[in-house]
Order: C-alpha cells, then sequence, then structure tokens
C-alpha cells in the first residue's frame, strides 16, 4: 500500500455512464484539488481530497508504516493508452521523405525500392535481437511521454515466420503493458499472389498466433489495392472463431465500408476514418459500436484530409486518438503533436484529447475496466505534469511530463530514466 | 586553444560565394569525415580531417598541452541561430487557442479580453524580473535545441516605458548570443490614436532604443488594420538615419508590398512573406535584397497558406526559416517542427532547411561574417547529434541534439544543463 499526496489537481475523466452504460466523452474533465490516492496492489484503492482521506485514514487501514509518496504539488492526469502502432521495424525511409517532398512520384520510389517493402525487407533481414533493441527504444519514448499501455502491431513481415517473429519482439517489450496485434494482411508481399499470402494467414498464422497467444487481436488493412471487404469478412469471421479480438484499418483512403463490417463482428476498434460518409457516421455513434482511431499524424504527412471527429463525437461515438507511428505514413512518436493537430484542425476541445487518449484509447483496447481513468478499482497508472492543463496538446513540442506512474511504481522520470 | 576530436561527420555548408558575393543555398551541405577542429579564442582557427590534421599539427602551435574535447563519434553541425521571435511576454493564451478552435470568432476573442492586446496588458502588468525569469527560461529551451544566436523583439510593450523594459529584459538575456529589435509598431495600444502612437515613436521611443544601443534593430508590421507602407516609409527613414538596421512583418495576410519598400531601405530581412505575388518574388532574388525568413509554424496555427520557398529559393533569393514564438499565432519554440512543415509543405530539401536555419539566419542579422557555417574566421559555435542527418526534420518531436558549443566552451548538453 502506498498513499501519493501533494497533488495539486487531480484531473480524470468522471465515468458518468449512460444508460447504454457508455461513458459520456464530451463532458469536462473533472479534478479533485489538494488530492490524495491510496494505492494497494497496484490499484487505486482510494482517491479524494486530503481532509476527505485525513478523514477517512484509518478506515482505509493507512497506518504510520505506510509509504507516502509527494508528488511535489505536481498536477496528475490518469496515464496514455497509444493505442496504434507499427514500432517494429528496422530500416530508415528518410530518404523517401526527401524524394517525396521533392516531387518524386510513388511508382517512381517504389522502383528505386522504397515505400512499405523496403520497410518489410529491411525487417525480414534484421534478427530478432535487433529488432527487439529497436523497438525497446521506442517503446521508451512513449514511456516518457506518460504511456503506460501500448499497441504493437506486426505487419512487416508478411510471410508466417517473419510475422511470428515481430509478434515475439513485441510480447518482449518492457515497461507499459503491451497489447500485440496480429496484421499480416497489411500488405501483399512481392513474392506471392493475394490468395496464397491469404491461405497462409486464414490456415495457418492467424490460427498459430490465437493459440499461443503471441496475439491479443487480429487487424486488416481494407483498401483499394491492399485487401477489400470479402478478404476482411472471411478473416473477421476467423478471427472470431479463434477468440481473437477485431480491428481494422478502415476508411484511410477510399470508403470501402470496412468500418461497419468490421462493427458487424464487434470490433474493438475501426481505425483511420478520414473517407468516412455520414450513414457511416451515424452507424459508429450507436452503443455497441467500435471505438473510432483518429490518426492526425499520419494525415499530416500524407497530405491527406483529417478525419471528421467533431461529427463523430456529436453523433456519440467514443473516439481515441494515437499516433500510428511507423516508418513511412507517420513517422513520429509525438502524443502533443496528435493533440494539437486533433484540437488545431479537428474541432476537439482539450477535454475531449484527453479523454480520447485516456479513456477511449483504453477502450479501444478492450481495457476500459481495468484503465483509461482514475476510478477507485482501475489500476493507478498516471503521469505528473507542472503545467496548467490548459497547456498540454497546445504548444507543437511542450509536453512537460514529470514523471510517469504504472500500477503504483514509478516507471519514468526526468530526471532518473528507469526503462 | 582547444582541439575537437571524434568528429564522425562535420557538416556544414561549404560557402561557394558567386560572382555576386552570395553564397548559393541550393547546394547539398558539404562534410568532413573524421574531421577535427582547432578552436582558439572562441573562434574557428582551423578545420579538417585528422589526417589533414595531423600533419599540420605542429604548424597550428598545438602542444603536448593543448586541450583535447573528444566529442564521442558525435556528428556535428553549425549550431542554428533562430532570426525571429517574440518571447519576452507574460500571460497565456490557452484559453483563447481552445476557443479558437470551437469556433468564437475573433471579435468575440477581442471582447473577452483575448488577442494581442491581452498580452500587452499581462506584459505592462509584469515586473522586469518577472519578464526576465520567463524570458529566461524561453531562452533555454532554444539552447537545448542548439541556438546559439537568438533574436527577441519588443512589441508587447506599445508605449515608450514598457517598449523600454521589455528591452532591457531582452538584453539581458544569458546563454545565447542575443540581437535585440525594436518592434513599437507591433500594433496600435488601445489607449491612443495610431498618430498619436507614431509620434512617440518617431520622436522619443526610437531615438532612444537607438542612442542607448538596446535595439540593435527596427521592426514594424505592415498589415491592413495595423502600420501602412507610409508609416513603414517614414518609420525606415528614421531608423536608417539613427543607424538602426531594419526589417520588418510583411505579407503575412496581404500583399502591401512592404517587401519591397523595405528592400529600398537594405532592410536585412523581410518576414512572413505568405501572400507575395511573381514579381515580388523576383524581386527579393537579386543580389542585395533582404533575406527572407519564412514562418511556417505561424502558417500551421493560423491555417494559413504556407510560404513559396521553392520559388523564393529558385529566385535566387537567401531563405531563413524560424520560429515566430508568441503567445498567439505561433505558440511553439520547436525548430524541428519548422523545419519538417519546410520540407512537407514548402518543398525545401533537408540541405536547404539547415543552410536557412544556420547560414540564412545569421544573415538575416547580419551575422554572417561571423556565423552560419563552420569555416576558419567564424565562431566556434556548433551542436552534436547523434543520428544519421537524414533524422533530422523528419519526425515531429524528434531533435536529438546531445550537445551545443559556442566560442568553443560547451553550453549545454543533456545531461548537464548549463543554461
Amino acid at each position: 500500500m502506498r498513499v501519493f499526496v501533494d497533488i495539486k489537481k487531480c484531473y480524470s475523466l468522471q465515468e458518468a455512464h449512460d444508460s447504454d452504460g457508455r461513458v459520456a466523452q464530451s463532458e469536462s474533465l473533472g479534478f479533485i484539488e489538494d488530492a490524495v490516492i491510496v494505492e494497494d496492489q497496484g490499484l487505486i484503492r482510494w482517491l479524494g481530497s486530503r481532509s476527505e482521506f485525513e478523514a477517512s485514514r484509518q478506515a482505509l487501514g493507512v497506518s504510520s508504516n505506510t509509504e507516502i509518496v509527494s508528488l511535489s504539488g505536481t498536477n496528475i492526469l490518469p496515464a496514455f493508452t497509444e493505442c496504434h502502432t507499427h514500432l517494429v521495424f528496422a530500416g530508415d525511409r528518410s530518404d523517401e521523405f526527401e524524394m517525396r517532398n521533392q516531387g518524386v512520384s510513388y511508382q517512381e520510389i517504389a522502383k528505386r525500392g522504397g515505400g512499405i517493402l523496403s520497410t518489410v525487407n529491411a525487417t525480414r533481414g534484421a534478427s530478432a535481437e535487433d529488432l527487439r533493441a529497436l523497438a525497446q527504444s521506442r517503446v521508451a519514448e512513449f514511456v516518457k511521454q506518460g504511456v503506460t499501455a501500448l499497441e504493437v502491431k506486426s505487419g512487416y513481415g508478411l510471410s508466417h515466420e517473419d510475422e511470428i517473429k515481430m509478434l515475439k519482439v513485441a510480447r518482449s517489450l518492457k515497461g507499459p503493458k503491451v497489447v500485440t496485434t496480429y496484421l499480416g494482411p497489411h500488405s501483399v508481399p512481392a513474392e506471392r499472389s493475394k490468395s496464397e499470402y491469404m491461405q497462409e494467414i486464414m490456415n495457418k498464422t492467424l490460427p498459430e498466433v490465437a493459440k499461443t497467444r503471441l496475439a491479443d487481436r487480429a487487424d486488416i488493412f481494407i483498401e483499394e489495392g491492399f485487401f477489400d471487404p470479402d478478404d476482411g469478412r472471411a478473416y473477421f469471421q476467423k478471427a472470431q472463431e479463434l477468440g481473437l479480438q477485431i480491428t481494422a484499418h478502415v476508411e484511410q483512403l477510399s470508403d470501402q465500408g470496412g468500418a461497419v463490417l468490421a462493427a458487424e463482428f464487434e470490433a474493438l476498434s475501426v481505425d483511420h476514418l478520414v473517407e468516412l460518409g455520414p450513414e457511416h457516421i451515424r452507424q459508429l455513434g450507436e452503443s455497441k459500436a467500435p471505438v473510432c482511431v483518429l490518426l492526425p499524424t499520419a494525415d499530416f504527412y500524407l497530405k491527406m484530409a483529417y478525419p471528421k471527429a467533431r461529427d463523430l463525437l456529436d453523433a456519440g461515438a467514443t473516439v481515441a486518438l494515437a499516433t500510428d507511428f511507423n516508418p513511412g505514413s507517420s513517422p513520429t512518436q509525438s502524443l502533443n503533436f496528435v493533440g494539437v493537430l486533433a484540437r488545431l484542425l479537428m474541432k476537439m476541445s482539450l477535454s475531449e484529447v484527453v479523454t480520447a487518449y485516456t479513456y477511449g484509447s483504453a477502450k479501444a483496447l478492450g481495457l476500459q475496466a481495468d484503465r483509461g481513468s482514475l476510478t477507485v478499482g482501475k489500476v493507478c497508472d498516471f503521469i505528473c505534469f507542472e503545467t496548467e492543463i490548459e497547456n498540454l496538446f497546445y504548444q507543437v513540442g511542450f509536453h512537460p511530463v514529470r514523471s510517469v506512474y504504472r500500477e503504483g511504481e514509478l516507471l519514468w522520470n526526468d530526471k532518473n530514466k528507469t526503462v
């Protein structure tokens, strides 16, 4: 048991559930001034103001032997959940960034060995140890921004062995809680036809990653030139039979009806949603719809339109934000930049951004019972920051996290890097 | 005398001067592998490869007593010059950011006490000591990104006393070399007419800041609703008589012909240049034209078009980049983000971005004889970074400066903050 004191303001979504059991996201964040948190076995046992704490001290079993941790008058927020990353990869596509900016066409870049297949080649060629070291340093970069739960996808192996290798690397990562997602159907490998590759996925890799529990979830990229809704339907069916949770890359470049298809299979989340019509927006507002994961940094780097976050929120959808960190279309790990884009270009309020990066993204991973807000019974995962909350997700490059706690333990602070 | 060794690659613009004496900016950055720099009295005395160094060691007067500093196999670049900031201010406009994003009009924000005049009120109300502390922490934020020369403007005082107060604060800042700019004609204060205020500027403040050398340069905001080209002409004339260097905010929101007007008065730089026609672009490409200072983060936050950097460079203009850091239209100090925007949305190559943030911005402050490249005789100001250069100005939030040297002395490193 630990008692955290000297908390200037403890901010969190107040989980007011509506009649469908959903948490309303459009409300302001609540806060408790001069707060105290009592942690026990990694969970929040009690949370309230200092004066309430003093009154219930004895009832809580806090004695003179209990460890007291001062948070030095900082403000706190629930730790962030980053729910969409492709952070296991080798190689580098900075040369391609330069070429694209100078007007070299995608075709020409592909001819010169660029594009996703260059990452596939580099990732296949790398040892698991090398991949792990690269991925672990990227995890550390997320942790110091306040992330204590992190999703990691495969999808640069594009063969049974290489996808398994990526998932093993993902499973081995230390620091935050890691959720792994099998994304075999990310692209079709150069050396095989789509149907050959899909056969391997359906008959070999998907069953194996489910059985060995290497993957928690199954993901697919439904897009013209990649996988179509029929592939999606077969894949979701199989994943569901195998007991895997479902997520999907949908409506990034064109409207394929992927979001609604994934919703049929009770997907946890549907991600990207740039090219989404009003009828689909309405359907994603329904009570059991998947979480809508919006990835504005990919839109920034691809110079696309931004998702209609305002319409989704107004329709009642649960929205999450994530970096989509990958070496091609979203080469950034900056939560701060994601949030600035969401506020400036997607009409999300600060409260909505914070809620999307805590509760929304936790729900996208099916973890909302355990995390996403500072609530009794949930994990004691929080970040301390020194500024007023209004200064978060405002200045690009300013994200003043001072320390990060996971299950009541210090995971990182800006003096003493523990990851 | 100091000898810097263990430099993996020493990158810098190679100063090839054209027949007009200008440095070509469109070329690739050159580099020396396994480089050595010999520093003496803050200047670069010698620069070359390790083997050349060994051959000329004796001729350079390097003895067994000479201090040898290992740069641990990092790459180095000339330190950055940040040539356009408004970093002396009090108050906070994060509330206004939220209102703007939620669709509250500028008029309504002004009515609620927002806009530039809210910064003026807060800055007038702050003591010089408080302003200095705020400004010094912002300077530190620039230094750790590799800035060793920094421009600081007044312009939130809008009265004789308050403008002088701001310039005194700017002059007192420690760490990098500071160039101060008087920007009395930034906006018209609420309590006076424009002509009353311009009289004070012309007859009182401008002469005083010139005489006391509180300001190195004079700046004006030429824009509809602010100051017009006639105000500009009178102001430039007076500034020139008083021996102040000239710079101007021009063509940010509309084409007023401000850039060409400033060029007539041999301005060092013309800044913003969003609304610039082809004829003016041609004129800014002429050999004696001012440096074109582009400020893409302001365009990002204001959701404007971006300046036509490609056209300016192709016309022969000298281009600089800067943050325009201020609490309203450009609330970011991120050099990294400026560079990513320049590459992604302004068609500048990586070499052009680095050159614009080193040579171009030094020239915008009239400092190109002393800094802006690693050249014998210039100041020994450089940064060390661990990644390959291709990874700079690419990932938003990734700007891996490991240490910063000014005049051969360590100014900052990521372990031991000296500012």
